[in-house]
């Protein structure tokens, strides 16, 4: 009476935490209890994965979840997990602990864990979780919309004190190698000039944009720059400090506070979505693959495509920004 | 020496407002000067165009409004207007003070309104504004980002009291005929029942939906109720009041309080692109069209077909909710 | 070796929950700790009291929920408790569970409560927590100041829509038969008018302010109703419906909204400094008494006065409002 | 007919701008306005005091503005006026433009330069405007509880991280040589320590804070590190780096961003209530003095004394929010 059994599921978070992650978890564990599953909680990411620390989750262990920042499941970055010896000792923990399949909530590095145990022969399915949206093959990653939200209402503060004396005010956004917040920040802030990874910029450019919003009348002027940007944010406010440039400028890193926070409504409902399709993907026998979405859909990318593509900064969006602050 | 005058484009906002509108206006207005063109803002709507309230637009004008909510140009609804002597009259005071395209920004209303002057030869070309979301031909209109994060936000405080006290609460929604905010709303608020208009329920059913959470354990429910809902908000909370569910029943109508605030990102974001998808239209000669979603693109859609469809709701996230509440 | 038994507090929270009820549990136990003393969580009340629902708390117990709007110890009404009978079991449950002193966090009715134990020997601290701020004896309670940050953002977000409409809004807010929450809101949301408890008025008197203000030039009005107004609020929705007043009124019900929300840094704050000094007082060997703010000070008022006294609505305020409205 | 003359006020706002400054311009000109009196607005703070950009202020002025932050007469540090023939040029300019009296809205630095415009005769009241809340004579000053509310709504984010990872968080606060913001931020948001200008701390005594918390089985830590204390930030955040404190470091730079947004429901009274006795105190013949709040009560206070005194930091909230951390 093989039967008896029922599928059960893993699920863990990973990499750096995104908001949404938790309703993302909510969406896998109620989805998989309604499907006739059950759902296993890994604690701490890969490191829990190979420290065995599992733990049973019901349909009440993720109420109340759903509006809050971070991860529950708690996350980390493992070294150990890298190795094929540490992958093949978390196997080993999951198949002690009848782990069936698993899903991965987390980043590039995180999806490329995901596809190695896939390599292996683990059922596995990726959700893509990253503030920084920098996975290729979905227009979106749970976690970004609610820190574009974020550093946006960061700069309308500013946007006050800049109304009121003249100032330029010079923000660092998150995004490691991806000038994806930072574009997009650029155009919902209103910013003069937006600085990326993925473009060349010198500070007399930026300097000399500056000094032309002044000279148009401007009461004030915004920088957004990209914290792996061309120029370092220190370097470019010591720099723009020692030029005449009309405005005197002010310095803002916001850091970790772009990823924490009550995940947004479409956080919440991409990661709901998202956590829906990771089941279904196992239900129907599919695996190896991420959620993604393509226009309206959510579709199934495999985790092969999402490792070996690079997302490219949207130049569209770039220029937009600039006729738009004008 | 045709060419020493410029075109000229008019732009107003009709109808309920949305936030986001005047991030319409602003890339509508920017776009039209890197163009070459004249801007002029027309005030209060369709009214305004009967009245011949006409204001030139630099693009300071249009400064340090992106991240207010409402219209700068104000909005009406008008009688007059849906009658072909007022439309006959409103192409007058454009022609008379040279306004060559018109660019509207509102919802059905409004378009419909838009299309009846794109019959008459005017170029018009249509920005679905509304945080119903019910215009058809975009997947999302500007300001329904914004009034879903409201919504949400609210029930986000109501269940802290939710988790103290042992209640159910009842949350009338906007929208009109159209129950895509309360569906939406439904998902992301994790509420445990949803009434829209296009749904048939009974007030029975709704009790025992409540019955069975307070039974399942929860310590809370939401009830989201749309506007037009078969129930009307009262008459339900009434109804609840004289029965057992376990939980005790307390209403909340957040009203207006959703079409006000400053817009989200993804909303400024939406409407910045159609703004310059708006004007783009009219430099390639496109007209009696809307900007519209399609997937991650800014399509133009015929305002023919805009106001001959009726939108749907959307079924599959009605049913999800139910799963994701459990 | 009568010293080996570390004095027991209790904690209870009780009534209607506030923000910042959790930041007082956290401030009472930890103080109690680092006094030596052990601490015991009452849930739900007096009901728990009743039923023995008690949990020891250490500091890692009440870590994270600083931040947390509602209260972790759950609260009700219990009418069993009003009674002789009820609260000499209570008081039993107490003796037999070892709790050598109690602190109630709650509004007046909760206040009523803790008096009737100290009548009976209980060495009791009550601290006023209370949205309505309907407390004698402190010039504010905990949670009063969320309470009206929430209606003011809510106002706010209406005035958007007021701004591009010509509207008047009609806000109806907590309090019940106190006039507080509603005059401070008249003042901070730039109200034309506030109807409390306290203070006749009619339909007449609404009107004709609406009217003066519409007159005068306004774009907007805000009417502020306290649920136990003279006026009930969809009567007087219903009344300027059919008036001439020059704006439509539309009208919203904030409800329980008004009850949650992380609380603001104010509300942590008194919190904050009435946990601790409840514990100082019972360290010192005072009982029977509320923390009450005085000026800058946490004083102690008895109990015996905080029942026999009834707050009275600020009148200057209430008239400074009006000024700063036109 | 002397009396046909109506007494005029002048209204500017100095030094850096405070959430709240607008709320108490509009408080000034409709009780001035209520009184029969006329007001004006000087633009830019004593520069423009000095340059004569005079602006009158009827009703509809000052209208929307409550809510907003910054200041709409716009502000600036004027190093000339802080000379005597700067100061008898501006009242030259006073006297020209038929201004009888001034309200100063401004922190220590703008209310040195009202004081000294006392003394030559100008009848002068000072309104304390400082998010830094370093102005002696008043228990808050315009603009510090907002920005209170900014640096915890800032550090709840950096919490949700926090609880994921094990981290240590650094957040910078600003205040120049006023320990008050850093203080009253590390009681509402949890800090296990708190570095101010007027206590001396090593990096020895902060390590061993942090790694005490670590081994109480705290999953995060916050520190706050006032601008003037005695470790810069950057200082402090690589020291920490290199030492092994059990939890990782990450450095947040909030800057400007706590000048900002729209003034809390406490700052708009207390702007509206110091508007108002600042206009009563001209009334009553009073100047020479400052609006403070003593109590609950706003009280006058010389301005002589207000620039003689400074204000020390509260110790008392120092060791409480040691003992509400543990």
């Amino acid at each position: 009476m093989a039967e008896l059994k029922k599928l059960t599921i893993g699920v863990l978070t990973s990499g750096g935490d995104a908001p949404g992650m938790n309703a993302a978890i909510r969406a896998v564990v109620r989805t998989a209890l309604a499907n006739n599953m059950q759902a296993i909680g890994i604690i701490n990411g890969y490191t829990g994965l190979l420290n065995g620390e599992f733990r049973p989750l019901n349909a009440r262990d993720v109420g109340s979840i759903l509006q809050r920042g971070g991860t529950i499941l708690q996350t980390s970055r493992s070294k150990r997990f890298e190795e094929p010896a540490g992958q093949r000792e978390a196997i080993r923990n999951m198949n002690e602990a009848g782990i069936d399949a698993l899903v991965v909530i987390g980043g590039e590095g995180s999806l490329k864990g995901a596809h190695a145990l896939s390599q292996q022969g683990i059922k596995v399915v990726g959700i893509p979780g990253s503030i920084d949206n920098d996975v290729w093959g979905t227009s979106i990653s749970v976690g970004a919309d609610t820190a574009m939200n974020t550093i946006m209402d960061a700069v309308d503060k500013l946007r006050d004190t800049a109304s009121s004396h003249q100032r330029a005010f010079l923000v660092e956004t998150m995004g490691r190698n991806c000038g994806y917040l930072a574009v997009m920040a650029g155009i919902v802030c209103g910013a003069e000039i937006t600085l990326v990874p993925e473009m060349p910029v010198t500070v007399k450019e930026v300097a000399d944009v500056i000094e032309d919003a002044y000279k148009r009348g401007k009461n004030h002027a915004i920088i957004i720059n990209a914290e792996g940007s061309p120029i370092p944010t220190m370097e470019l406010a010591a720099a723009l400090e020692n030029m005449d440039v009309g405005f005197k400028t002010r310095m803002t890193i916001l850091g970790h506070i772009q990823r924490g926070g009550s995940p947004t409504a479409y956080d919440r409902l991409l990661a709901s979505r998202m956590g829906v399709k990771a089941i279904e993907a196992l239900v129907e026998g599919k695996h190896g693959v991420m959620t993604g979405i393509h226009g309206d859909s959510v579709v199934f990318v495999p985790l092969e495509d999402v490792i070996s593509n690079k997302r490219e900064v949207n130049k569209e969006y770039y220029h937009m920004a600039r006729v738009l602050a004008r």
